[in-house]
């Protein structure tokens, strides 16, 4: 296997093996990294919601979802929100304990020009009802994502691949509401599924996949999910795809060359804010840097109907990087007018990689359709 | 009086004398630049809360605040919320009409890497509260700030000046409240203050003034306080002050020079996802690109408890800008360690300019304390 490299990832490793030789080092690899303080104390667990007005109600109980949970203690959310309870989260589970839903209200700083919510806005709203959702699972470790079985043992998740299909982008002031839940991804991966739906109408107006691994935040190393980890989370799995079979963007990104890139934007610096708790870039700022190579024309006059990330390496603030992209011919899954997969107008493959020694940082696909002004 | 130049803001103006002949052109100049579409029915109003499920409460008022209003239909903000009518805005009037008050939970999204909130996600906030505030006044004209009577005269609101003062950053999860207001700020120019609390304790944590004119969108002249327009808004004016006079940075920020200058960051370029609704940059952007020039470890070891921002010019996606900046020496009121305005440690000055002609966009002040952890 791969040997040890004290700057990034080595190798490839693969999510249903799991063998432990898979090496990751040096930072968040792969980009989120959410967890990085100790768990103190096993009997004492995370409030499903702070408030100093409202108490929370706990509850000792054996089964979640019908599976049996031995000496776990978990926090059930209240019955009934107050309003100011329901100010606080605007999230509660929904489907027994499967589902978790979160809603949001498009802030007048999370449009972009035309006036719509932004790929990165919707990337943030998927990223903080994931947190919410573990945190009000009750087996949240310190906050960051891991369970409290993981903060144990110095797990962290990271996430490798994210796929996120629009067929609308909400306007200003409109209210969507967000389902999210988990499920096993082969052995040792976790799968998180979101659908984000308009709040009024409850069309369906976004889907997105994603796929997890475990790894230790000291070796840097993946892990296998321990037995510990596996009872605290398989409670909560649910068999549903927000993407379906055909529609999942499963393939291989190409990586992208100085001679197959059509465009390329170089110098692009990490600014001081773009970097997380652990001081290395949060994963939704890299989209900005994609689009730096996307021709302008494209950003004004059509929609990025559909976008998968692969993270594939740490980047931190000393890095400067490269964007490139290349239109590309390909199409997911059947054409039809109706679906979120209508053959899009456009499509394109691209890389961020680190301009010193050209290795990868993240490639992604997207797919744009004409804006309906425009056509 | 200064002459129209294609590119920018020429000679100065004066907020007390409104003088028509204060001349700006070409897009945004001086930072947040809201209104760009008309205002089609008088007797239209804007929604207090839209919402599919929930009815508003609409009602004929003759006065505001004990202010005769002639002739204006205002929609009052409903007596009781339901809880998903909350969930909407957050936001409500307290005081009579004269306070508007809106609760945000910090996201995970919204904090540095210390954990907590970013002065960007402050200065978001702020002008997320003033646009739902006159939203919700039901003066609005078309949502981005203006009134009805400004967007019925192509007028538009552009800030000229904030100071924000910051006694303490929220962490990820905690809840704030921030109450906004607005008054007369000499003869053509009004004053919007803010006060942030956190919401479980009401210690006040951050303070903040601004300076707004109104501007011709067309033309880019600068324009009186038309009489209607005045009468739109001197029903919400309160004599109340968030910034005691004498912590209020009213002084000149001196501008910097490649002499003076003490650090400067060459080549930053805006990205496409920092232009606003307008393709102008957003004025919360300048502050990530103010903090390129500040030495790293003052980002880490330092807190910024004070911030003035004087918007001299607009800056497109075509711009490349420098920053600049210089430690000062100057303190602003007395030190007193219990207040806001104890004596920093740190002081600097900013400023941000176009690297083609080094023409001025924004200058700044700064102040800083060392974290706790670190004293």
């Amino acid at each position: 296997m791969a040997t040890i490299n004290k700057i990034g990832l080595q190798g490839k490793w693969n999510l249903s093996n799991g063998k432990k030789e898979n090496v990751m080092n040096n930072g968040k690899v792969l980009g989120v990294d959410f967890n990085y303080s100790h768990y103190h104390n096993k009997r004492r667990f995370s409030l499903v919601i702070k408030s100093c007005n409202h108490g929370s109600t706990y509850k000792k109980v054996d089964t979640i979802n019908g599976t049996k949970v031995n000496g776990l203690q978990v926090v059930e959310a209240p019955k009934k929100l107050s309003t100011d309870v329901a100010l606080v989260t605007n999230g509660k589970f929904v489907e027994g304990r499967f589902v978790f839903r979160q809603i949001f209200v498009i802030r007048s700083y999370e449009i972009g020009p035309d006036r719509t919510a932004t790929m990165e806005t919707l990337m943030n709203f998927l990223q903080e009802t994931a947190l919410n959702h573990v945190t009000s699972s009750g087996i949240g470790g310190d906050g960051f994502g891991a369970t409290r079985e993981m903060s144990l043992r110095k797990l962290i998740w990271v996430v490798t691949r994210i796929q996120v299909q629009v067929q609308r982008y909400s306007k200003w002031g409109e209210e969507i509401e967000i389902d999210t839940w988990v499920d096993a991804a082969g052995k040792n991966g976790m799968r998180r599924d979101w659908i984000i739906r308009d709040r009024c109408t409850k069309e369906i107006i976004t889907k997105a996949t994603s796929t997890w691994v475990i790894m230790n935040r000291e070796t840097r190393r993946l892990s296998k999910i321990p037995e510990e980890v596996r009872r605290e989370l398989s409670p909560f799995y649910i068999h549903r795809i927000a993407v379906a079979s055909e529609e999942r963007d499963c393939e291989k990104i190409d990586k992208l060359t100085d001679d197959t890139a059509e465009t390329t934007q170089s110098g692009l610096a990490p600014r001081w804010n773009d970097m997380d708790v652990n001081q290395h870039v949060n994963n939704v700022k890299y989209i900005g840097w994609i689009l730096e190579s996307v021709p302008i024309k494209v950003l004004e006059d059509y929609n990025m109907t559909s976008m998968t990330l692969e993270f594939r390496r740490e980047c931190t603030q000393s890095n400067m990087l490269e964007s490139m992209t290349c239109p590309t011919e390909r199409v997911i899954g059947e054409s039809d007018n109706n679906s979120v997969n209508r053959k899009p107008d456009l499509q394109y493959t691209h890389l961020l990689r680190l301009q010193d020694d050209k290795r990868d940082v993240v490639r992604a696909r997207s797919e744009w359709k004409l804006k309906q002004s425009q056509q």
